[in-house]
């Protein structure tokens, strides 16, 4: 038998709210995952793009089932490495553009934020902004 | 051109929380769509079910998008009557089961509430629970 | 080689036109479906149910591709029928609830036409009258 | 609540009639979208590709649904940009490809046209030809 921790509703929205907090004028979708990928809490501002919904529930889905931030699979995927092609498994599911990341306490995956709407780089501030949040809340 | 009207994020909380108050003592997936279905927000209360994340949504899709209560739908599905075999359609998506319940104002469609994790009568009484609330907070 | 006959898109319009003037006061969505099932034509009044978009096209290409209308499968599959789940089959766009019909030009199904937001009856009634209106106008 | 305006059916087919008067000797499939991304209206000329039902439908829905032409998609996400790989989102639906573009009234987006069975720039230029005539007419 093995204990596994994970993000709970409380941790989800502590999440969101540090999302949010990062005003860039790009209204957004932020997704948040337990520690398989499932979908914890979702919110769409106000013009968050309805392509970004399934976007940022898939982004949450592969950081923590992966347990690895989205962008590092876009630089491992690239023509000629050999993760190239991955962005098509799982129906598309696993998300390789920036704006994923893994939600860690003392080292361990615990779920994940997924961002999207604005360019990646954007997505991924965002991002960062609710695990730094989440962090200093912690 | 036409003009139609839609749930903005602040309404989509006043549901959730709405759905939250009716502590009937199962944890839930509660989620709420814009009028063409797609999601706005989402929370899963803490045991909330993993295979009740896509029913909710789906349930909040169906109702808005097809402006019915899904538990309508089951009632018009039966083996012997007219709509049997409806719930496969959309690849699944269209769902039968209650818990999903359109939101209107003025008559008019603007949103959905989608419910799962309960039976589906405790699914339906925590969806009216939000519509309820909407509605005195409105 | 074999050569086949088929829709083009000018039947296809007649065919649309003819779903449209029925006026029983539902706003459908209407599709047309050449021999092969494929889309040749689309349209959604306004109104028209987001759900029956889908819809529309698979009784459509249910129809034309298994030359059947929709609502002879929904009767072939009833529980304890020899059909019974083929609702479910090819991610479920095999529609078995009435709205689809094959168009027939001397007994050989050349598409077919499928309708959706309304009761399945009113779909086939829309349906219908999309065939009759192609017929008298061939 | 917010107010949203989006195309209607005749707008729909008023974008058709554009895309089909620019003649360039191919046969195309052309998809309306409202501002959600659902399909409103949708043509195949005879002739135009069974591949591209789905791609113009997929064009239209990328258009409006992320409020960004296709082509720019195709821009960001060559290899080595953040967006590489966004391609696979959404069960593939999310189309870089040219040939879908947002249809804009008063710097707001309404709606999308979404064309294939060209060259990529045949493609946009046709969806081009139908924004022009949709202006013309507006």
């Amino acid at each position: 038998m093995k204990t596994i921790r994970e993000l709970d509703l409380s941790d989800a929205r502590k999440l969101l709210e540090g999302a949010r907090a990062l005003e860039i004028g790009v209204p957004m979708c932020i997704a948040i995952a337990d520690s398989a990928g499932n979908l914890l809490a979702f919110e769409r501002m106000d013009g968050g793009k309805i392509t970004s919904i399934v976007i940022a529930i898939d982004k949450a889905f592969t950081a923590a089932a992966a347990r690895k931030a989205t962008h590092e699979y876009g630089e491992a995927s690239q023509p000629g490495s050999p993760a190239y092609g991955i962005n098509s498994a799982i129906g598309g599911r696993l998300m390789i553009v920036g704006g994923g990341l893994p939600v860690q306490v003392d080292g361990e995956v615990v779920g994940a934020v997924g961002v999207s709407s604005g360019t990646p780089l954007q997505d991924r501030a965002v991002a960062q902004a609710a695990l730094d949040h989440f962090s200093a809340a912690g």
